[in-house]
């Protein structure tokens, strides 16, 4: 990828992405297949095959160390690069560009969530006990939210309960889409917990429960099948699994805060996210019309294949514009809530414009998997489910729009 | 599914909708999890579950053959159910609606493609040998057209080549998404001949050749990953491949119009397949709709569910005309070239945007492996490239309307 | 325009087609600039331009009653041609290719639709009196039914009164969008009279009445600019206005059918108007195609405008058969009120992009008075809003479609 | 409008928008319709309404005088309020909010764009003669560049010729689309003038010419119907026209590049006057949202119109982004030609969207005179012809990324 310095940005910010994208170019992306190849797990695979997938990924993490650009998201005192919101955007960007590249600089979903949840929420002992094994890699851990009766989009509607019993609390309830749940040692479970202290703020009825994943009533029902692949998402029914009241996380009710944290700033990673995917399949779009000839000529003389670059191009400006004046808000302490739910919908809708077009232009092998294209697709359309349907963020800018009016502006100020 | 007669169909055509809509939805509907059981390959499944799942799919085919259903698109003398054009565009609609019906009433891709050109092109010596076991399941073949550096969209740039030495062809070439390519005992093989002949007609110089899988020289390469799927679908280089000149079927050089035959009613089959799994996709949306409930009351009362619902049902009927339209005016002999690049260009985006919405409307459950929405998703896309991308079928309409005018009509005709 | 048989109509069909496509082809499309010269109002026009253009609709006007096609929507006894449903439809889109032929043809809104409404709901008094002259062009008339303070897409929202004191009716009310306002002799005005009865039935309380423009009390406002243009779309408030008792039409409360009688089979007319002028907007675009040079090339070599006539082929065949569809259903008194509010939403949205298509062809020209286009492209802006807005079909769609789940069946039958 | 500072611009820029935007909410949005009354000429109005027009404007341009904001394209030699090209954009963004605002602060097109001209490509003499008397106002003036036979989009394809003859210039061609044409004292062509000089370099062939309006051969065909109204755009052949040599614009060949001097910041000043107008829409449809009650409550009730609110955010902001950092980075020297046609595309696309959604949200008062918004649609899809169509600027954005990629670029930085 051809990554510039950017004018506008602290030179810190550019410094990252340069060192990020040395990595990517030339580490990752010429050995993109067999960095992964025993993952994915061919059947023509040799022992000695996997064992230089392995050595790879080695080879690649000590790089990234020694750049000091392991696990960018978590702060130096915990072996982390201790970067700031707005670096970690904009290397989440370049991360994305290729496949799997995150997991080499230490950033995989969800223990790096899980990391940060318990950075900010876990007391000392706690963190003893789950976080630094968490980050040496000794304990895998689950994020367990999602209800299979409840709609996501409203976090309040969540039945799953903890009640205090002596020194315990126990806790029942239904979830699935619980991320890494094949080989999670904990869970981080999202419990509503009203009922020992009875509230009339709904919000402050949630609390985050650290759940040993072999704590007696704690039944991983089945990994769930997701676009057609087996996934480690499960669905588990905790039936009154005990764990010692001093597995809550964070004070009693802070669970919405927790769960707004991972959302609002993760928002904007998401899209940064998503801008490195678009980008890549720019690239790829672009590559391709150059080198494939068809009728008459390579496709990049014919119109159809022209506009769809100038759509894709339009579609990355506007989507990469938005994302980093929503970060720039953020990171300015404006209110930019309306932004973040602009760019929940703009972004994905425009991802998945552009690897549609990515895959058009490469037909058949635009789906196949010897490009990343037919995982971006999938990828794409689930982000419009995923963190509140696109639905409820339409609602919710409008309703921030409405307010700002009623409340005596003459009108909403778009020169910001 | 819903099926009542319809006033300006045949009875017979009614007819088979009834007797194959009963099936659908007393046999296949109520236990379409437990019937593909096996083939998902769930990692808790019993033995018993396996010998239950095809226990299941025996009687649902004895049921079928009782209901002279069986192999719909083959002649009676080959113990097919003998139908029509129409009869089995109306039939394909509804076996698509429950999923994998349709190889419970033996329409297998590819097999039974090719056998509708063994039927139509094979000697009687050819018949024997292949067709036969083909259709009593002995045997299991593959279709070798596609390959990785010729356009799709353009089937006379293909440059495998079968070369006559002596009584034998030697085949040359390097094919991909040969379907059924790890389980295919013979292919049929889409060839250039022209070397051997030379003529202008570009056309004329494809013949089709049945090459035994394990003929020396056929290696198969790997078998391709399609969205995120191992497949099926194989890359094979056929190196000096020798096979007995009574392989190629039919005349030399009818290869190109036998592929036409395949994509000719094959594109209206396509669409009523789509039809029936849109039809699927809606009843599911709306019956979504009618129990989830969300902030303040069930989906249905939702204008951003109603809105998905009416665009759906607009959709369905536009794609159903259109496809039935064309099929009525090719059922009477008319030129409906336009309109069969209409139908490739249009069903599968409406099929796309039906799915889209019933995913969107059921949330995460809609990429889940329990329901048949993200596989159709996945469809609806990989038809947009296939069978010649859209892009080209926008082209031949443009080019149709063209002609006419240019062809000294006052204008184009929309009346018929 | 190129109209040829249609195999599945009626003959009567097919030779109303035929000899009104012959005069729009030869009298009405040469003449299209010289037949409404006066009308237009150009300041370089001589007295003897006008009398020409007087000179030539009347020839028209004669060849139509000559071809038995005068007033096709009215009955023989009135002097019509009196057509069926179907063969109106048919010929509203014939009628709909060349600009203003329509009244060439004696059907001029709004007077075209009050002759209809007083054909049914007037008695025999009320006949001699309004609807014959009308007929004869004796007298003008206006329709006066939206309210600017209610939504027009509710009638019984109305809040226009018409209270009853003695032999007559006192009437009160605020009506825009009076059509025809500043020529009209009489206007039939839609009044809430239930302050007399009291009924439940919210739709039993709207009555039409005959008011004279004369009237005391007739206060009409202001002609309202419509598209940027004055129009005979007037601002009316009836203040404390009499007329006789005998001036309602048809029972009293009839008010409500007589508009849906208005709207049901109207909505197809105006479909079918709209497929009239698409069929026009495609026909000059492929003409500019063929004939436009442009850097390299007629326009028709280019891809762009190559998928601009393929996707409004595809309009036009959705639209169409959509459209058709629903009239044959109406024809043969099936229930078709979702089918109608679907081309009700359907057909202006296409009829936009065709014409947008077509304006884009011919660049400026496209939006100058030089062409039809810039008037179609407003009409179907306006259409988008009239007869109930976009939003309040798609929502009667989805209520249609789910009280059909509701009531016990399996799903929703698209075989009809 | 609610104007506040923004963080990240100039104080003079703020200082602007704020002084702009003062005079437009508190002078001119309250008289909207009477400030401009004896223009639309209704025909109610009194000598006295007429008088009180006048007087209207006068008093405002008073204000801008005052302000210091008159002739702000102009330097301050020439009384004008000298503002550079980023102060000129943002300005033009809050004038655009208000109809007609922009000739209340001296910027009356075309005038304006000729005066610029004149600024920069006229001599001493010429400016005497021309420029004073056209910023004074006793001198009006046209732009005849288009013709109607060339695409706009290729202007060295234009066929209008001035042949060197003695000390004139004789002049022949065939313009339209001419503004101002019905006015102007004079006009500035666009002429070939290769057949003097001979020039391998097609854009060194054009030269602007000054030619008064009266001079013999000058032939106004008739002024050009446009978007249903008479304009003041005219046709205009011009025939053995003969002005001095004296008379031409710059160095002979200099027209090509006067013109895209003209369309260059042009473009962003379009883009930005479609913004203005795009925020008076949303304030229109949020307005609107609050008051209008339909069924069963407010319409800021409905899902319907919470989304049309939240997608004309998202179009808001993606425009604005977009043309904003088009904008700086002209300022800033950078090449932004793939970004110039990137907004040339996307802005008018979305302000087509965004007045689409209020003229929805409005109904039948969205296309009548009451609202701005009729003239805003017309406008927005105008633009999307005008100054070269779409489809030129789409193949444009896909040339330039293109040759990027093969100008050994690794791919598309979209960092910048």
């Amino acid at each position: 990828m051809n990554v510039q310095p950017i004018p506008t940005v602290s030179e810190r910010i550019n410094e990252i992405r340069r060192l990020t994208a040395e990595i990517v170019n030339r580490e990752i992306l010429p050995n993109e297949n067999m960095l992964w190849a025993d993952v994915r797990g061919s059947d023509r695979l040799t022992d000695d095959d996997r064992a230089q997938s392995r050595k790879l990924r080695d080879e690649v993490r000590a790089k990234v160390r020694q750049a000091g650009l392991w696990a960018p998201h978590l702060p130096t005192e915990y072996g982390g690069a201790g970067l700031d919101f707005l670096e970690l955007a904009y290397m989440y960007e370049v991360l994305a560009y290729a496949t799997g590249a995150s997991s080499l600089f230490g950033v995989v979903a969800p223990n790096s969530g899980n990391q940060s949840v318990l950075v900010k929420y876990a007391s000392e002992d706690q963190k003893q006990k789950w976080l630094l094994p968490l980050i040496d890699g000794e304990l895998e851990s689950g994020f367990s939210m999602t209800e299979p009766d409840q709609p996501g989009s409203d976090p309040r509607s969540l039945k799953t309960t903890a009640r205090r019993d002596g020194d315990e609390w126990v806790i029942n309830g239904h979830k699935w889409f619980t991320s890494n749940g094949l080989k999670a040692d904990f869970f981080i479970v999202m419990c509503r917990t009203e009922e020992v202290e009875g509230t009339a703020d709904r919000n402050a009825a949630m609390t985050q429960i650290i759940v040993p994943a072999d704590a007696p009533g704690v039944n991983v029902v089945r990994g769930i099948t997701v676009w057609g692949r087996p996934s480690d998402h499960v669905e588990i029914i905790y039936d009154d699994v005990r764990v010692p009241l001093e597995n809550a996380l964070g004070e009693r009710g802070s669970g919405h805060q927790a769960a707004q944290d991972r959302l609002g700033a993760g928002r904007v990673y998401h899209c940064m996210n998503s801008l490195g995917q678009m980008w890549r399949a720019f690239d790829l779009m672009v590559e391709r019309s150059l080198t494939r000839e068809v009728h008459g000529g390579p496709l990049e003389t014919k119109q159809f294949v022209q506009g769809m670059i100038a759509d894709s191009y339009m579609d990355m400006q506007a989507a990469r514009l938005m994302t980093i004046n929503c970060a720039e808000k953020m990171a300015a302490g404006q209110d930019a809530r309306t932004d973040i739910s602009a760019i929940k919908v703009f972004v994905p809708a425009a991802f998945h414009r552009v690897v549609d077009r990515a895959i058009q232009v490469w037909g058949a092998a635009g789906v196949s998997g010897d490009l990343p294209l037919s995982g971006m697709y999938q990828g794409a359309r689930t982000l419009r489910l995923a963190d509140g349907p696109d639905e409820v963020h339409r609602i919710l800018m409008a309703k921030n729009v409405l307010a700002a009016y009623r409340h005596g502006e003459k009108g909403w100020d778009f020169g910001n």
